[in-house]
C-alpha cells in the first residue's frame, strides 16, 4: 500500500506535460500515462491491486471499477440517461472536481456513453456490466483506456487480497493485512481563508481521500510535520500503524517523491539461533532473511541457567537484554544491506520465542520464572515501541510479541500453532517442535493439548563428545551395513556418500543432531547396541572400541576422514544422550495422545531446524515418534519464524494467537502420574522399524 | 485516592494483632482499628470520601454504608429475616469471606439485627433506613462502631466528591475527577495450582477490586513488575493514567506502605513569565507555587523575535524549547522541594500558552506560523509523555496541551475561558487577559468572540524608561494632586504610601505596569498632558522637565527617594507606548462589542497578573476598558493558570476546552475594515471619570 507514483501529482494541478494523470481512489495512487493505455496495465504500474482472473479478456468481470469523472453530456440512449438519473450512485459518481470537468467537457465526444476521460465501453462491457452500471460510471478496467485526465475508484470487491504464501511444503496462506500501512495523500495548502492548523489538515485529507479517522501522531512526527509538508509541497505518504480496527497512530510522513518502503521484521529467538525475517510490509513478500547464534549462550547453553545469571547478578537481565538485541540490530542491518534496502525503514517488528527468551529479549524481571510456581511476568501480547528495547529501527517502529501460552510453553509455540492451525483441521494433528526443549502440540478443530519436554540439547547436537551443529563439515546421514559394519556417511558441505571421494577430501568435523539420530537408529539395526541403548558385548569389529575391555564407543568416521585428525565416534554416553532426549519427546507425546483420548496421531509435524534435516524413518525407528505411518509425518521448517511472519502481516492472525494461547490445554508432565512409566518405558529402543534405501 | 492504610494488611490475612480490620470498597483502603470506633471517622483517616452533612449525628443520612459481612445467624424480626430474603442486595450482601464468617460468628450477639463485625443499629439507623435496608447490611457510617474485621461498601451516592476551588473572588469550583488516579489493591501470590502471569493477576485485582477494565502497562513497570509484587508482599498501588472513560495505563506499581503521592503539574508558560502549580490529584489542593521569568526572553522579548530565532538558527527550535524546559523543570524542583514532595511522583502535566509559546514548549516545527497565513502545526489538544520533551517528572508521566483557538489565540486564552465559562452565563463578559499580548474574549451562553490585541510590553512595565516588573521598589500606585501636582506614590514592599517614610527610606526603584497606567491617568486628570497624549506646553512646573524648551517629562520620585540616584519620570514616550496599548484592547474590544451586537459588556474581567493589580478606577479613566461600571470590573488574577489546573484535576474540563475551541469565533481585527477607526479614536485621552480617593 505504499502510495507512491511514479509521477505524482498533486490534486489540483490540471493536466500538464505529457499524458493524463490517472489517480486511484481510495489508494490515492496517481501518476501519468499516454493516452490509449488501459486501466488494468496502469493500476499494475501504479501497485494498485485490482482482482483480474481472465488475464484482461473482459471475461472475469473482476476488474469492475468506476471511472469517477465521466461526462454526463453524452450518453447513447434514452434508458442509459434514465438509468443514470434513478441511481443514487450514479449521482454521486458524476461529482466531479473542477479540474476534471474541464477536462472531460473539452474532450468530450459522441458515443454509446461517452467519457471524455476514458474510451467508451466496449460491447464486451455493455454485456458484462448492463446498463445502469455503465450510466454510474462503472468500468472494466481492462477494457478501458485512458484519453484524459481520470479519477478512478475501485470497489472493495474489486481488490485484489495480497496472500502471504509460506514456502515450505503445505504450508498455508494469509491476506496481507498489517498494522502498518502507507498512504499516499495530497493536500491543499492553507491559505489566509483557510489557515486550518497543518496537523488536522493531513488528518482531514486522510478521512477524506483514504477513509482513516480518529488518528493521532507520534509526536516526533507532529513536531516536524510542517516543514516535510511545506518542503513536499504538500504532496506527501503518511505511514500509519493501525493496530486495532479503529484508530491509528501515523508513525511517518514523507514527500511522495521519496515514499522509502514500509518493512517488517518478524524474530523467532531460539534459545540457541535468532532468525529474523525482513519483510516488505506492501508486498508481503520476505526481503531477506538472517540467522546467528544467540550470544546469550556464552551466559549459558540452556534458559535456567541464563535466567539464573539474570536474576543473580546485577544488571544481569539488562545485560543479556543488550546481548540479544544487539544481535537483532546485526541481524537487521545484514537483512537490509543484503536487500538494499534501510532499517529505518522497518516500521513494524514481531518477535517470538520460549518464555524465557521472551522474558530476557523484553527485559522483564524473570525472577519468578526461575523457581515454581514458575509464573511468568505477563502472558498477553506486549505491544510497545521497539525503540523502548533499543532496536535501531524506524523511529517510530512498533513492537508486537505473541502471547505466552503457559509456564515454559511460550510464543514461539504459538507461533507454531498459528501456523499450522490445528484448530482448523479435522485430522488430529501431532506438532513437535525441536529446538534446546521439545514442545509438542496435539489437536485439532475440537482441543489443542501442548506441553514442553526437556530433551536437552543432544538433538541439537551439542554436549555430545562429536557433537557440532548442522554446518559444514558435519556428518548428518549415516549408514551402517548391518552383516559388515562398514559404514557411509554424508557430510554438510560434500556432495553425495563420503564413500564417493578420496578419504582425505572428506573432512568431516562432528556429528551434527540428524547424524545422531541416524547412528543410533543403524546401529541398533546393525545390533551394535541392544534395546537397553548399551553396546552388545557380542559384537566385535574394528569399529568397536573398547574400555577397560568393554565396548563403549563406535567409529564413525577414521581419522583420516576427518578433518581433526581423530576418528568420530558415537559413545555409550551419547547413546545415552540421545536415549533421554527421545525418551522426552516420546513419553509427553504419548501423555498427549492419551489425554487427548486417542492412540495415534493422524498427523506429525516436525518444526524447527532439526525438523528440517531430521530422517523421518531414522526417527521412527528408533522411538522417538509415537506410532505413524511415515507418510504422514511431513517436515515444516521454522514453523515459529513463520508464525512471527504471519503476525507480521496479518492482523488477524495476532487475535487469533491471542485466542490460541487461551485456548491450548497445558499438560504440566512432571505432575503426570504416568509420565514416568511412559518415559521408562520410552527409552528402550524397540524393534527397528524399515529404513528405506537412499 | 491514594489507597494506603496506615496499617495494610492482605486480603486474605485474618484477624492478628490489636484490633480489627476495617476495608472499604470500591477503594480498597484498609486499616487495624480499635473496637468501637464509628466507620465515618475511620474512613476520614483512611482517606476514604463519604458523604456526610450533619457532622455525625445521624440526621442526613448521606453516609449510607453497607457492611458486607453481617452475620446472618441472628435477625431481631421474622419481618426482617422475610425482607433480606425478598432483596437480591441482600443475598449479595450475604457473600462473606471465610476469614470475616469466622470472626463474625465467633463474636455474634443477640439484638434488634445483629452483626458480628459491627455495633447493632442504633434507632437513629431503623429510623432513617428501615427494615429492609437494615437487612440488607446497609447502615450509616456515623452510628456503626467497628466490632470485629469489617468490610464496607460505600455506594456511588454516599461518595464525597471533592471540589477544587479556585481561590480568587466569584471563582468556580469543579469536582476532583483527574487522568491520573491511584488504586490500592491486594494481590494473591501465585502457586502451583494458579501460576497465572503477575501483569494479567494485576489487572484482574484491579478489574475486580476496583472494576477498571482494558487496561495497559506502560513497558517500563511491566519490566519490572514482578519485582516488586514479590517484594511488596502483593500489597500494591496501582497509579492509573484514563484519559478516556474506557481502559487506561497502569504507570506506576508502588508497595502500599510507600506509595508516594500522586501529584500534577498545571503549567502556563507566558511570554514573559512562567507560572507551575505543584497540585495533588488525590485531593485537588496546590501543593505549591512556583513562577519565573520565561528565559526565553534572551531570545528576544516577543513571540515574532522568538519565533524568527527558531526558524532561522540552526538547532533554533531545539535551543528554545531547552530552554522552557529547562525552566520548568526547575520550577517543578523548586514546588517540590518547597513543598516536600518530589518531582518523582508528578503523573501529569497541563500545559497552556499562546501559541507561539506552545509551539516553542512543544519543540513544533514553528516555520508556518512566523508569516502569513499563520498556521499552526496542531491546533487540537497535544497529549505526549512529559519525558518526550524532556520533562524529567515521573518516567510514566502523561503531558496535555490544551488545543489552540487560532492563529496566536492560542491554549492560554482556551485555558482562561474554561476558568471563567463565559458559556455558562447570561450576562455578556468581556474578558481581558492582558500579557504580553492582549486577548480578549467577548461573549455569553448564545456566543463567544476572542480576538487578539498587540498591546505591546508597556502594560508588563517594560521598554519604558523607568519600567519595571511588579517586583519590591516598583511604584504600583499613584496619585497627583490637580492643585499642586504634588505625587504620592506607593512602592512595593513599603507601607503605605512614600509620604509615610523619610525619603531616604523610599527606595524606589521604577515603575511598573499598574503604575504606569495611574501615572497616565493622573496626569491626564491633573491636567499635565493634553486628550491627545502630549505635555501641555502652558503647565509650568518644578516636576515638568523641559528638553529642547518644551515640556517632555513628568518626575513621580525625585532623586532622594529613589534607591537607582536619579529621579523615576514619565516621558512623553512613555506616555505613547501606554496610548499605543490602551488603544490597541479598546479597539479590539470594540470591534467584538460591534460584531456581537451590543453596547457594552454586562461584565468585564481582568485576567493575567497585571489585571490582579491594576486599578480598574485609573483603567476606566484612561479609556483602556470599554464604558461599564467600575463595580462590574473584577479582577480574577491568573485565569488561564487556573484553567490549567482546572484540566489537570478535571477530564472535562480537557473536554469543555476542545468545545470551547472549537467554538469560539476568531475576530482578525487586521481584516476588520472599522479597527483602524476604532484605534485611533481610542489613541485620545477622554474626559477622566472619577477615581475614588484611596
Amino acid at each position: 500500500m505504499t502510495g507512491h507514483a511514479p509521477s505524482p501529482l498533486p490534486h489540483s494541478a490540471p493536466s500538464e506535460g505529457a499524458g493524463f494523470v490517472v489517480a486511484f481512489q481510495p489508494s490515492g495512487r496517481r501518476g501519468r500515462f499516454p493516452a490509449g493505455k488501459d486501466l488494468l496495465s496502469i493500476a499494475r504500474e501504479l501497485g494498485v491491486e485490482i482482482e483480474s482472473i481472465c488475464g484482461g479478456k473482459g471475461v472475469c468481470k473482476k476488474c469492475r471499477v468506476r471511472v469517477e469523472n465521466p461526462s454526463a453530456t453524452a450518453t447513447a440512449t434514452a434508458a442509459e440517461a434514465e438509468g443514470a438519473a434513478r441511481t443514487t450512485d450514479a449521482a454521486s459518481a458524476r461529482t466531479t472536481d473542477a479540474a476534471s470537468a474541464r477536462t472531460t467537457d473539452a474532450a468530450a465526444t459522441p458515443g454509446r456513453a461517452s467519457y471524455a476521460c476514458v474510451t467508451p465501453p466496449t460491447e464486451i462491457e455493455a454485456r458484462a456490466l448492463g446498463d445502469e452500471a455503465l450510466a454510474a460510471g462503472m468500468r472494466l478496467a481492462c477494457q478501458t483506456r485512458v484519453a484524459g485526465d481520470v479519477r478512478v475508484f475501485v470497489p472493495e470487491e474489486s481488490r485484489r487480497t495480497i496472500q502471504v504464501v509460506r514456502k515450505e511444503a503445505g504450508g498455508r496462506t494469509v491476506p496481507l493485512d498489517p498494522a502498518v500501512r502507507s498512504y499516499h495523500v495530497v493536500l491543499r495548502p492553507p491559505t489566509l481563508g483557510d489557515a486550518k492548523a497543518d496537523a488536522e489538515r493531513l488528518l482531514a485529507a486522510l478521512a477524506g481521500q483514504h477513509g482513516l479517522t480518529g488518528l493521532e501522531f507520534d509526536f516526533e512526527v507532529l513536531q516536524a510535520f510542517p516543514g516535510i509538508a511545506r518542503s513536499a509541497g504538500w504532496d506527501l505518504v503518511a505511514i500509519v500503524w493501525q493496530s486495532q480496527p479503529a484508530g491509528g497512530t501515523i508513525v511517518e510522513v514523507r514527500p511522495a517523491e521519496k515514499p522509502g518502503r514500509a518493512l517488517g521484521l518478524a524474530v523467532d529467538v531460539g534459545t540457541t539461533t535468532i532468525a529474523a525475517y525482513l519483510t516488505d510490509l506492501t508486498t508481503g513478500e520476505v526481503v531477506a532473511t538472517e540467522s546467528a547464534m544467540n550470544p546469550q549462550v556464552a551466559f549459558g547453553d540452556d534458559v535456567i541457567a541464563r535466567l539464573h545469571y539474570a536474576i543473580h547478578n546485577a544488571d544481569g537481565r539488562e545485560e543479556l537484554q543488550r546481548t540479544v538485541i544487539d544481535e537483532v540490530n546485526d541481524l537487521a542491518r545484514k537483512a537490509a544491506a543484503g536487500s538494499g534496502t534501510s532499517v529505518g525503514d522497518i516500521f513494524d517488528t514481531v518477535m517470538v520465542g520460549n518464555t524465557a527468551m521472551h522474558h530476557l529479549f523484553l527485559g522483564l524481571d524473570a525472577r519468578a520464572l526461575g523457581a515454581a510456581p514458575f509464573a511468568p511476568a505477563v502472558q498477553g501480547a506486549v505491544d510497545t515501541r521497539a525503540s523502548a528495547l533499543g532496536l535501531r529501527f524506524h523511529r517510530g517502529c512498533r513492537l508486537h510479541v505473541l502471547p505466552v501460552e503457559a509456564g515454559f510453553v511460550g510464543a514461539d509455540n504459538v507461533a507454531v500453532i498459528i501456523a499450522e492451525e490445528p484448530y482448523a483441521q479435522d485430522e488430529v494433528l501431532l506438532i513437535i517442535d525441536i529446538g534446546t526443549n521439545g514442545e509438542l502440540v496435539l489437536g485439532d478443530r475440537t482441543r489443542m493439548l501442548s506441553t514442553s519436554c526437556a530433551t536437552g540439547p543432544a538433538l541439537e547436537g551439542a554436549h555430545l563428545e562429536f557433537g557440532m551443529r548442522a554446518a559444514p563439515g558435519a556428518i548428518e546421514r549415516i549408514r551402517i551395513d548391518p552383516e559388515t559394519l562398514d559404514v557411509r556417511f554424508k557430510v554438510i558441505g560434500l556432495d553425495g556418500w563420503h564413500t564417493d571421494h578420496p578419504a582425505r577430501d572428506v573432512g568431516a568435523r562432528g556429528i551434527c543432531g540428524s547424524g545422531i539420530i541416524e547412528a543410533a537408529a543403524e546401529m541398533r539395526k546393525a545390533g551394535i547396541i541392544l534395546p537397553g541403548g548399551g553396546f552388545n558385548p557380542e559384537v566385535s569389529h574394528e569399529r568397536v572400541i573398547l574400555e577397560n575391555g568393554k565396548p563403549r564407543r563406535f567409529v564413525i568416521a577414521r581419522a583420516e576422514e576427518t578433518a581433526i585428525g581423530r576418528a568420530i565416534t558415537v559413545s555409550l554416553k551419547d547413546i545415552r544422550a540421545i536415549q533421554l532426549a527421545k525418551a522426552a519427546l516420546r513419553a509427553g507425546a504419548e501423555i498427549l495422545l492419551r489425554t487427548y483420548g486417542t492412540q495415534r496421531p493422524d498427523k506429525v509435524i516436525l518444526a524447527g531446524a532439526f525438523g528440517t534435516y531430521i530422517d523421518k524413518h531414522h526417527a521412527l525407528a528408533i522411538g522417538m515418534l509415537p506410532d505413524c505411518e511415515p507418510d504422514k509425518v511431513t517436515s515444516v521448517g521454522n514453523a515459529a519464524g513463520d508464525g512471527a511472519r504471519f503476525a507480521l502481516l496479518n492482523l488477524g492472525k495476532r487475535r487469533e494467537a491471542a485466542w490460541v494461547a487461551g485456548r491450548v490445554e497445558f499438560i504440566e508432565l512432571a505432575t503426570d502420574p504416568d509420565f514416568q512409566r511412559e518415559y521408562v518405558k520410552a527409552m528402550e529402543f524397540g524393534p527397528i522399524s524399515a529404513i528405506p534405501e537412499e
